[in-house]
């Protein structure tokens, strides 16, 4: 029996920090874990800057509310889950998470959460280290085979231990590291190529 | 973070292999692990009644198509996928699971499969023995509280596992060997004792 994990940002939603960071003003908040690479850091990071600004959890989810699903990922997600069982696998938070579950039909969000003081987020609670890897071995321990795909360096973990791992988009450097992984540009290829992993594996 | 597993026939849809019985007036396709304790007997037994009136996949899940979710069930999913990860936990077959599925606006499913030849089901895979119960301590290695609902006493190993456990229109045995579950009888009232398990956990 075979389950779809997908990642989020970048494959069926916008990258949500740069998202926020165009609709605020706050360049600050473009950075990534390519600029800061200590991900701890990268989130203390963040959360001074929204504190400095007084921006707190509705401010941001008010600024979600305007984004919307990648082109064609609403189309996508209901194909595949006519075809497959399907979990989203994200390093985001439940609270940033949740408006884009509503607007694509509310498939398994698999992620973490933020830690909040009325409106102020005061920091956030990793679920597990490494947690799409251990997803992936949870459901491989429930006799599912897995089909994975993401688009960063942040998912080769899951790819990896994915029977069948697939990168949709991802930057160059990515492909140059793990050219194990089948590269798709587009979410209809992305489909063909999950669908037919599903009748071959 | 918290997750919540439901059980399918009895809370969601009706008994799909009862239905199956009245509606193909094969009377001995109503016989449950009540009448036959050994599952793998009880299979046997159906797959036999099935072969011997030629019906194969095809006129089982043209039955299926003819029957919906219970009432109120779509609008109860809805309404707690909006408030927590769900998750549908069940000893269906994929098979006979999906048109289901599909009615209920794709939750995820983890569940067995038949074996087909053709249109003939030869035979059935159980994903993994005690699977329900493995599945939430899966979700436990994941590090969420689990809330469990089912209605009959192939749920109880699940809600044993869980962190809590209750049940919905349980026969009266399982209510007097299982008094440590609480008992709801519709779908809000199991709604509301989800959400306050979800906050109070």
């Amino acid at each position: 029996m075979k389950l779809v994990c997908l990642d989020l940002e970048g494959v069926l939603v916008p990258e949500i920090w740069i998202s926020v960071a165009e609709r605020t003003g706050l360049d600050d908040l473009r950075l990534t874990t390519r600029d800061i690479s200590d991900y701890d850091e990268l989130m203390a990071h963040r959360l001074r800057i929204l504190d400095a600004h007084g921006i707190g959890l509705s401010a941001i989810q008010a600024v979600i509310s305007t984004m919307e699903p990648l082109p064609g990922a609403v189309d996508f997600l209901d194909r595949l889950r006519e075809r497959a069982q399907v979990v989203i696998l994200s390093d985001t938070f439940y609270e940033f998470g949740m408006p884009f579950m509503a607007q694509l039909g509310y498939p398994t969000l698999l992620c973490h959460r933020l830690d909040t003081d009325g409106d102020r987020i005061t920091g956030y609670t990793l679920r597990q280290p490494d947690s799409k890897r251990a997803a992936v071995q949870a459901f491989h321990r429930l006799n599912y085979q897995v089909v994975a795909a993401g688009d960063s360096y942040n998912d080769t973990a899951m790819l990896a231990e994915a029977d069948k791992g697939i990168l949709i988009r991802p930057p160059a450097s990515v492909v140059a590291e793990f050219p194990q992984f089948q590269v798709t540009r587009t979410l209809p290829e992305l489909l063909a190529v999950i669908e037919d992993a599903l009748t071959t594996l």
